[in-house]
């Protein structure tokens, strides 16, 4: 059905195709890309925006030996689809199919798996530091990143460590105007200004009859490049931030045209040094409803409206929204509550608030350290700044929780969306270890709802508290839990159902998974307690002694990371008791990364749903049953 | 003794004083500074090279309402000497006394604690968002920041943001060419650049002369600004980086010309948007010896030679020159080794490393997440790069070493130095989390040497094995365990004595004190295991579970934070294996800050040494002569 695509089993065949060719091929590519979102949800504008620029590259270049970092690498479909895997890629964002970002597992083409924004220039200096002391001086190295990206701090160490190495370096900047959202910030203004200069104006007249006339290997070009540095230099000043860096500055060069693209990239392939490339594009470019609405068209639903997820239930909304409104709610009652997003309003659905709120609203670009420093700022001057953001992404900040928040015991509130395992993102979005680094804190409070109801009060609890505090949930449709409820209280732990047989202690939002679970046994005869945590740090000392000496055996179910998670907080506190805890089993994210998948799938695979946590009291309850109360020191062959 | 330092109860006080008074008072610190690092080890240089500008800022602002931060506060004895901790200052650095970096709960002029680099551009603009919001608007806001620090990524997203929102804040950029050793990368040429343009040059003549004459409030000013930087853009490309970025740049002035700072200060004081002031110093200035060689004073020896820490033995040197020498040799034996550190090169003694292997030693500056994820370009192109560097500037890292080292598999070696007290440094330096954290990521092997015979072996182990590793250790005289030793192997612990009575279980090099308490228990009669865990993932099930079947107690001991540690690892573990713990008792670090002082009255303070660890053992010992085994569950009341 492809004409080209299914005949390109390697990127080399890009290098003796004509631009014509690349053309039909670029115009196949984005129709794969339609069809795929037609199925499923998919990263989808930032795809159709690189076509070009990717086919461009793998026609200059031979990444079998030169190195090809894909920063943020939601944008790697149409690499995926020439080297090698046009045929699998239907099974793209599946279970067991092809990962949703570059995975060296896939292919020698993958260098790095690429979820977080930043760190392209990093590893591709790396690596061509690392080429270099190996031998290897030939191989080239390219970063490709997007402007949203660009103003991550991690960027800017990079380009100033690259600038005074002076190794020969390619920073393809890919500038869409856009993160998923619009990019804010003083490099937002200076790259508006850049694209309005006169060198891209008359790009395709002038400039390119230049270009034509130049050779493009060798000293000639070299002159040439140093002439049109100084043009550029002195009439515009463009790039002089790259430059004073230590970068040459080229471009910017439209991003939709395969010509002129091929054309700069072969002149910079033989120049040395670090060098910028400018390449202006269109986040959605082909498909005329994403390039008008790049935000919606990030990660669009499947357009055929047979959406994987449709299956659950939709009365509350997800967990994102219910914080949303939550946070609208705080923010309505108290005039010192803001709210910071780093370039995930989208994500976090945080545009009502951006639009009520629009002065206590601030969006800081993929900036996550300065984020946390930002809302530490505030909270000093006074305010409740809450700190909305993804539970991997805040990893960036571990430093600025440490300093600026927890020593100084600021009130900023952390609400981590995507606790917990995120799906067809897979392992680089799954929110694994905030409960044990959270943990690591003096002076943060650390929360975890069961369910809705839980979620609301905490948002409502960590900008009251008089102190640092930090709540976590999925990527989930909202649940809530049946029954009478206890309000949320500092350290207090909520026994939903007291049963004397054993007892689950539950740790956040599969809370609901507990509930039925502790049902089907009781259907076994087996009566079992249940808990909603709340709150690992401070841990409810009364509640899990008192389930510690009284249930035969326990149960810790918590969506994170095992080691130092909210089971080990359990074990440390019965140790510290002098309490036996030899039938205390911990239910969570094991020490490898996870694939990716449904996150019902996931979680069933690793025994985190309701069947899975009765199956788990079942052997427990069989085995303490072969044991006199008294020997539970021994192994337990459970 | 003190003309004016004694009678300066206020900062206020310095704004009556004329510059000639302000000389004399600069003059008084230096001798102050002077008679300090007599007594003990102390920041020494950049102090002295901040002199003027603390006292220039203090002339000009009233930092009772004005907001002011010091960026890497080891910067801020000047500071605390003219906001009224003159009498208090000769207990600076000592338990109980002034700490060496700001501290909150010192002062309100000291607003945040900070010790690591970078975040006071962001935590500044915090402060001003929030006055503002609340109404506050009259408060200015300055973070003053050195040229080292200035490369941290987190300054750039800052800059970014500040841009951005245009709120008023000046950012004095202190420029003394400076980390702790000589600065490096791209913007370090820029400012040098900018340090010899004619503006600086002309600096004591021309421009003085222009500023005499312009009036220094309101419109006038403006405009003389708007000409000033047109001129500097036209003319001299001068600031254009910053200019970019949406800040005005004004500059370099002199930073020890009092006068002339009052001056400038006095008119950004007055201007609206973000501002860079550059300020050029001398780190050392007024003390030949520091301006001659501020690396060796930057924190020096006690100079009348009475360091506090001459009781240690020498015979080993520190860790840190155990670890550098393993490094050296390994370096030695294989060449695709290479060694990185941000910025820290003195701090680790890394500069015979320097010298020997000036191709394969890297120093990038402050920017730590760069240092780990280029780290991992280098390993992915086939070297062995070994990341040297302090346990709490690697939480600048966590989300690099998720994804770009663990999440890929690469073989980085961490050698955390510094990892535990680092004594008088206090709370910002304590490195008590990495244990914690590190144990969190999936093919991350993770050991601390119990000595110098452990350390040496593990660079070895950590330069060969097939996967991230990280080793830590801390600031302290290296020591070895006496007796036949066995050699490190993945995931083995090794048991230095076997005793029934009870075990102790240690990770890292608090071994000798361990030794040291077995031995005063024999006095009592205990006979107690010894076992030193160098692994805390993987651990040593074998080892780990004879001693939790076979001892009647066990006590864990490590230097790290409790929560998520090295105790809590053997806890789980005995958990999956169905063993009762509740006679574990875990000694570490507790769940706050830990104050400074010198590492013994730390570790004593919490029962961390020979004596505490003895004490620990009986209290079980006892405890458990009044239980019989088969009551273990049962609360403890030791």
């Amino acid at each position: 059905m492809h004409k080209h695509l299914s005949s390109i089993d390697s990127p080399l065949a890009l290098h003796g195709m004509t631009n014509a060719q690349l053309v039909e091929l670029a115009a196949e590519i984005r129709e794969v890309l339609c069809n795929l979102v037609c199925e499923r949800s998919a990263h989808f504008a930032s795809n159709l925006g690189v076509v070009e620029l990717c086919l461009a590259l793998h026609s200059v270049f031979d990444f079998g030996k030169d190195r090809l970092i894909w920063d943020t690498g939601h944008q790697v479909y149409p690499h995926k689809l020439v080297t090698g895997r046009y045929h699998e890629f239907p099974t793209i964002r599946t279970r067991g199919g092809l990962m949703g970002y570059p995975n060296p597992a896939e292919s020698p083409y993958d260098l790095f798996m690429t979820g977080h924004a930043g760190c392209s220039v990093s590893t591709a200096l790396g690596l061509k530091s690392g080429d270099d002391l190996s031998g290897h001086t030939d191989r080239r190295s390219v970063a490709v990143i997007g402007d949203g990206a660009f103003v991550s701090g991690i960027v800017f160490e990079a380009m100033n460590h690259a600038g005074g190495m002076d190794k020969d370096l390619l920073v393809v900047l890919n500038d869409n105007k856009m993160s998923i959202c619009p990019r804010v910030g003083g490099l937002a203004s200076y790259l508006d200004r850049l694209r309005t200069t006169p060198f891209y104006s008359g790009l395709k007249n002038e400039v390119t009859r230049i270009l034509n006339k130049v050779p493009l290997l060798g000293d000639p070009t070299e002159r040439f490049l140093a002439q049109l540095k100084e043009g550029i230099k002195a009439g515009l000043h463009g790039g002089m931030l790259f430059e004073e860096l230590g970068f040459r500055y080229l471009g910017p060069v439209d991003g939709h045209d395969i010509a002129v693209l091929r054309k700069y990239l072969k002149m910079v392939r033989e120049l040395r040094g670090p060098i910028l490339l400018h390449v202006v594009s269109e986040k959605g470019h082909g498909y005329e409803p994403a390039a008008e609405d790049p935000v919606y068209f990030h990660t669009p639903p499947a357009l055929n409206g047979k959406s994987s997820s449709a299956h659950a239930g939709k009365a509350l909304g997800a967990y994102t929204e219910v914080a949303r409104d939550a946070i609208r709610q705080q923010m309505q009652r108290d005039p010192r509550v803001t709210v910071m997003t780093a370039a995930m309003c989208q994500g976090n659905k945080l545009e009502p608030v951006r639009d009520e709120f629009p002065d206590r609203f601030f969006d800081t670009g993929i900036s996550e350290s300065h984020t946390v420093a930002f809302a530490a700022g505030q909270a000093k001057a006074g305010l409740r700044p809450i700190v909305d953001i993804y539970s991997t992404f805040l990893q960036r900040s571990f430093d600025q929780l440490f300093q600026e928040v927890a020593l100084q015991n600021l009130p900023v509130a952390f609400m981590l969306d995507r606790g917990g395992l995120t799906g067809p993102d897979g392992p680089t979005h799954h929110g694994a270890f905030d409960v044990g680094y959270m943990r690591l804190f003096p002076n943060m409070t650390v929360m975890a709802p069961g369910d809705a109801f839980d979620l609301q009060a905490m948002v409502e609890f960590s900008t009251t508290h008089d102190g640092p505090c930090s709540l976590r949930y999925p990527k989930a449709q909202a649940e809530t839990v049946e029954g009478p409820r206890q309000p949320v209280q500092l350290g207090l732990a909520e026994v939903l159902r007291w049963g004397a047989d054993g007892a689950i202690l539950c740790f956040g939002t599969l809370l609901n998974d507990c509930v039925r679970a502790a049902e089907m046994l009781r259907q076994d005869g087996l009566d079992v307690s249940v808990v909603n945590a709340r709150f690992v740090k401070p841990l409810d000392r009364v509640v899990i002694q008192r389930v510690l000496s009284e249930c035969p055996f326990v149960v810790t179910v918590e969506e994170a990371a095992l080691a130092g998670g909210f089971g080990s907080a359990v074990l440390e506190l019965a140790a510290d008791l002098g309490l036996n805890a030899s039938l205390v089993r911990r239910l969570g994210l094991p020490d490898r990364f996870v694939e990716h998948g449904e996150r019902h799938e996931l979680l069933a695979d690793l025994g985190l749903n309701d069947a899975g946590i009765a199956s788990t009291c079942r052997e427990l309850a069989a085995a303490r049953q072969q044991l006199p109360r008294s020997i539970g020191d021994q192994k337990i062959t459970a």
